[in-house]
């Protein structure tokens, strides 16, 4: 049970986003240009972003729902969601992608947390300015959605299977609303 | 200097917002909807949840310009304001307020530690349930936003007169992209 009646029993942000269509349709928007628009940086490497800002957020609902999203796109698939985000010293990911969610990982404490010398560790592993600014958003923003589904407790299913099946209708179809 | 080549000179989030226009869109859509969109929270209330989170975050750029939008529509003008931000104990504001601006600033720590006492107590107080929604969401999308201006190192003018100015143009003309 959500803190506040959604009129849905939706699980998650989805309970949210049928609530309140008006903040629905940017949320959405941002999620899908972040997580799905034109990038080099492949679709299973930013979720793999949101999955590990998630994790260390201990946001359930969006670790798991973006660990299976990652997995479906990433050719590693659960494991290699699991192993990067157990120990990222170890993860089996490009240097760049270390050095990324080493970037990640600093502005989930705080923006003020990042700092050239990270920067230029991510440049210097072969990342651009655009994949750079798209971490350090897509990182943020995942600190305003772990809020949004925990600051509201919304039910957070305790079945697998339900994010993999959740995953494979993000997959196919995104994230803007219907 | 942000840590990124913006190719532009504009401080704090506005050169962001010129950068990528693609995420800029739904951003400017996020916070038009929160901040000056159809609510019983007035326009200048809820500036002052941004505000306050934005303060607790230590961004300068966001807790300045948000402190002045919100002096630009409170009665109380800027003294409210930083009576606010000061101390929440002894805050100028009503009893509403006051614990929407808890959630607030609970949200700002963690969604997790949001309870349904804190909850209880704004609705206690008159808070709505879409009330509630939104200074979760408000908050939560501040801690989004401080992150992406401070994680790139945007520019952060010093100059008071410049975020009034600015405040004046986001009262007039709001935060869609124009």
């Amino acid at each position: 049970m959500a803190y506040i009646d959604l009129g849905n029993d939706i699980p998650g942000i989805r309970g949210l986003l049928a609530y309140r269509p008006e903040t629905a349709g940017p949320l959405g928007e941002l999620a899908e240009v972040l997580l799905r628009g034109d990038n080099s940086l492949p679709r299973g490497e930013r979720e793999l972003i949101a999955a590990y800002v998630s994790r260390l957020n201990e946001c359930v609902y969006c670790a798991s729902s973006h660990s299976a999203t990652a997995a479906a796109q990433l050719a590693g698939g659960a494991a290699q969601v699991e192993q990067t985000l157990a120990d990222l010293g170890t993860a089996p990911v490009s240097g760049k992608m270390k050095a990324l969610l080493d970037i990640a990982g600093l502005v989930r404490v705080s923006g003020r947390m990042v700092s050239e010398d990270a920067v230029a560790k991510a440049r210097a592993a072969g990342a651009t300015d655009v994949e750079i600014h798209d971490t350090v958003l897509i990182a943020a923003a995942f600190c305003m959605f772990n809020r949004y589904v925990d600051g509201l407790g919304t039910a957070v299913p305790d079945d697998p299977a339900a994010y993999v099946a959740g995953a494979q209708v993000l997959v196919e179809h995104g994230y803007r609303a219907p």
